[in-house]
């Protein structure tokens, strides 16, 4: 028992959790974005908000990138900022729905001109990952239609298709395509990577520096999300996570607020799944908007909720699981797993901070360290990061 | 036959639906809000936009207002200039979202104050309401919470109802409220009034001349909304609808576009329980978003599904729909009411606009107009009206 | 610190779950039903296994009858052989859609007669009731229709409510009628009392003696329960609860098993409400289909997890709560309602059940009982009970 | 306009719509099966009620057969029987979720014996193929899982790859399986194939011929199903439609019933992508239940609601739609598609009926015929057929 107590723990030491640098901007719904004093007003102060994270919890030390709400002159300059801070930059967001040109879709657009200015910004984000020496390039494509008849779904596919395969043939040797697929929004009749399945099968073909990313909040209600989870890392084609929660439609709450037991019944795949070992590449990423909540703490308890999804997740008995599944005991079989849920793991992560050198208490430790009150005081002037809608 | 014909049409003839200000400004998602050429710039201009849709349609003479959006000087001046367009002024549609002290709510806010300051607009709203002659006045409020344990769900209720009962006290005789629910937007984890069923136990607590609204788009996923109509009607607190149609959550796609067998259904209910008739008061207004579609004739068209769905419910035989049902054959029944439905009502409409002495096509008359190549030219400079989050 | 442990632990004693008699006996889908070696034949077994239930958990006296399902002879000597037992006789489930004329409903037929039967059964019920002494109606219907048009819905409401009127007028002084609600099946249109609005609206008009029941899985994707729970209960007409959970539709899973948290939230909001106090009255019931997994245990397994859920609700710091809603805290607000349910509360309710002389772990001891392999032999021949589809 | 009219008659006149063998049995939900006077008692009756569709509709001249339901001694004869009877036997159906053995399971149960049982039987449904010249095999697997831990997710899709591989080894040259994918039901928590994505993956594997089919009540609410119907079709891999309907979960109903409008897109999506024509071999089945309505007159008028889908369908303006398509102009592109749906293709089909020397309304000639009061007196006594759930 002590033996598994102290591989789970080096297993939570070695997690890392990447943080999106639009977390700690403002962010809103289409009703109202409420703006928040001490926000960052630009990337490289996202980066000191991610560094706080990292440092008060430990197992944050990357953040995502969304271009161009993170664009610079310099990106050297701001990998070796973050490095300063104790970071990494990891996934690089394109961003293809905010041009005016994209009102009818970007790498899907009926207009050949149109999706050249979008393949373009792919590319120049390839750019940006080279030098950032970041591996991921994160597509999420908003594209779709919002009336029946609006746009030919084939064609729509076959446009995709090209624009990907001209992205995925300038990736370096060890940079990949992370595809995203969403239910729906901003598109609300058809989206044109709506589900796992459109995703794979995109990724098939591009080849196998394309995998998926399963965001958490993109599904349609009821979908069994560990069950997709499960089927991608069967295939080796699950590239990573956009955490968050959400009890509605895309809610963007923190990661595990909304269903704790099903980011425990996710986190329980990968690990079955081997997705945990650092050679499979996942990217363990957050996606999340804090709209009414402060963020640098909303990101820190997000972390902590992944954390603690993962504790419970080792502490399952994998012999007596299986052991109870071969027989077909049903009871037995949900009560192991069960068993791990309900066991409270603070104490267990309290003690992995401790040991690293770290607070126990990562929300108590920033409350304290006055960082709030620093930012709301000095970042005062310019213009705050948001999402520019 | 001919004698059924003819009291369909004059009842289509009387068909009244009310179009709002704010559709036809500028709006978007959380995304991106894509701005149009030719947007009306203020709430003149949105008249006039609205008095096209009156003029080419016939059934359209009425415009909702939203408070601030339309904000004016002197609204009996507005009053005045819908008049001259052959328009009247509608209800007036309450905003208390986008304040920034409304982040955590409005009139269910912990805070007293701030409950104050959005039951002060309410009643500002009544004066508007005295003003312009409008005899509706239209809530829906945003508020609600994001994560569990964020405040008191039943001390919300309390708040609420407080501050419903003040603005009721103020309504004047031939006033009324019209309370709306929505399921959730732009609140995630709970919504104050989120369901009819809410929304009615506090009209019958406030007393007759609070009345339920049915906002299409805004139910659970597989919701039977002609069922919540016939229930509301039953019980004489259907006091209107905002029309608009959506395939996920909120989308707000033009009326009929999304389900237009639905949007029959609903008005079958209508006509069955006797609220097509003036003296009902029921308010048929839309209330949608036209992101990516332009604007006036979008509003055209959803007033023409509108028209089309309560054409073809005229057409349903009730008696032979009433034996059907008597002798419980299920298959003959449906087909009455399918048999309804699958007719092409548009030659009929067409007739009915001919009397009229209007074009047989809106669409069509609309376009040969020249007011969107007109608006666009002239509408120049100024800010383009949109929600403002 | 103490003090509040030994009053959540008093609260855990005096806890009383009322289990289902169709719970022990066979059910499955439309597809198959796996009949179970062991299952009770008769009503007097069936008792026989909820006192089983309450032997190891010492919250279950109460056992819920199906008419006609637990049909018997002579209903005083079936509460005796209950009394027996330990047990007490609970609500009374009345069955109106086994019948064959009931294919297109009961109550709300189109044909009075059998209107008059199905009312003629739910007083029938009464009966049983006062030879049982059991105070509780449980009225479910499937009514409903599966095609539009198949029946008009208004004046399935008013048959409704008249058949209602008739049972409510024979309710004896001490007995009330306790109505459910569902979403859909087995009706696949309408179903005549698809929410806890309509039910809340005819328990209105009814009195002070008819009440709603909410089945955990009788709602729409996505329904925020424990809003509901909190607001009849601020009406003061929850009557009870059918526990169970689902991840789709109407699952029918044991309690607990699918959202968990869920489950914390909906005891929250009772426990906030007022509703543990013996004084409400508030039937907390399971309702539940044990269809592949052994019965006794998956009844044991659900009552723990509605204790569990119980604790970790009475576990909520409620002055800290308060506070950090009165200051608009949302991150501090959702912390203390997480801290406790991330609480383990497994050794709180061993302590608990230690303390009443009864085992810490029900389901061991039950397993070590024996009484699963005693039925399996001994309950050979005849017919096991089932729901007789 | 003439010869597209004249091209839209000759299409509809060769369109094939096979009909299951089961809808004409008793079926129900888990509540209550309402058996039906006249109801078949075996295969062979069966047949003579879908040859009764095929005669009044023209159009319905395969039947699809489900075993074990449809055992017989003689494939062959039966074959024999449905060619005297002007049909055809089309896909056969395997059922491996009704044997007391598969209640954990089928292929992909954790007991190799009980798959082996599972593939044994799926591998006589060749040889039945093989007798009665069906051409496809289809598949539809209730594996699955109720709770959380119940079973590995991924040894179980180890498990279905290795028992599918089995089976498709053993077609023949001109056969191929139909893999069908279904959200949820029976199973409650995972399902084995539970989207497209998944039914994909696999028959991607196995080689040509194993191709997806879509029942159209088998997704999660909101899912597009015309997006997963276009790209199977241009993947080659669609196999053909199980069509139904339903507001909820898998309700079963009329094709067409509950959203004529999403067939008539799925229709669409057929045609625009090439899937009418014959060489693509795409099975256009229904699969449906008739709890409570009258079973051959329900077949004939899903039959009747497909046409009337794929009429509409036909009639859509493909170059007004390509251009309106190009310029991007949403209105007018959703315009063309609404017009043709907005049309009583009622006309049309008379009149192809009417040159195919059938009367005009399928329904009353059926009425007219008699046969349902000749199979009420004279199909007594023996076993009706039904799903023997």
């Amino acid at each position: 028992m002590t033996v598994v107590r102290e591989a789970v723990k080096a297993t939570l030491r070695a997690q890392t959790i990447e943080t999106p640098s639009w977390g700690y901007g403002n962010s809103g719904t289409r009703f109202k974005v409420f703006a928040q004093p001490g926000v960052p007003r630009t990337p490289w102060e996202k980066l000191e908000d991610a560094a706080k994270v990292h440092e008060f919890t430990g197992v944050a030390p990357k953040v995502s990138l969304h271009i161009p709400w993170d664009e610079v002159e310099d990106y050297a300059a701001l990998a070796a900022y973050a490095e300063d801070h104790g970071l990494r930059l990891g996934a690089i967001n394109a961003n293809t729905f905010q041009d005016d040109a994209y009102k009818l879709g970007s790498v899907c657009h009926p207009d050949a001109h149109v999706r050249r200015r979008a393949v373009d910004h792919l590319l120049a984000c390839v750019d940006i990952m080279d030098a950032t020496g970041s591996s991921d390039l994160k597509l999420w494509f908003a594209d779709g239609t919002n009336y029946p008849g609006q746009d030919d779904v084939s064609a729509r596919q076959e446009r995709l298709a090209e624009s990907l395969a001209t992205v995925y043939a300038r990736l370096g040797e060890d940079q990949r395509i992370l595809l995203e697929y969403k239910f729906f929004e901003p598109a609300f009749y058809t989206t044109d990577v709506p589900d796992w399945g459109t995703a794979y099968a995109h990724c098939l073909k591009l080849g196998p520096k394309a995998q998926v990313v399963v965001d958490t909040g993109h599904h349609a209600p009821g979908t069994n999300i560990e069950f997709i989870v499960a089927l991608l890392l069967r295939e080796g084609r699950l590239g990573g996570f956009d955490f968050n929660s959400r009890f509605y439609a895309d809610d963007d709450l923190m990661a595990g607020a909304a269903d704790p037991f099903q980011l425990f019944r996710i986190m329980y795949e990968v690990i079955r799944g081997g997705g945990l070992a650092a050679e499979t590449g996942i990217a363990f990423m957050l996606d999340q908007c804090h709209n009414i909540e402060a963020k640098v703490p909303a990101v820190i308890r997000s972390v902590m909720n992944v954390q603690e999804a993962t504790a419970k997740a080792l502490l399952v008995d994998h012999d007596a699981l299986a052991s109870a599944q071969r027989t077909g005991d049903v009871l037995a079989a949900n009560a192991v797993l069960m068993d791990a849920y309900a066991t409270d793991v603070r104490p267990l992560l309290r003690e992995v901070r401790g040991e690293a050198g770290l607070n126990a208490d990562p929300v108590a430790a920033y409350a304290a360290s006055g960082w709030s009150e620093k930012t709301a005081t000095e970042r005062v002037g310019g213009e705050q990061a948001g999402w520019g809608a």
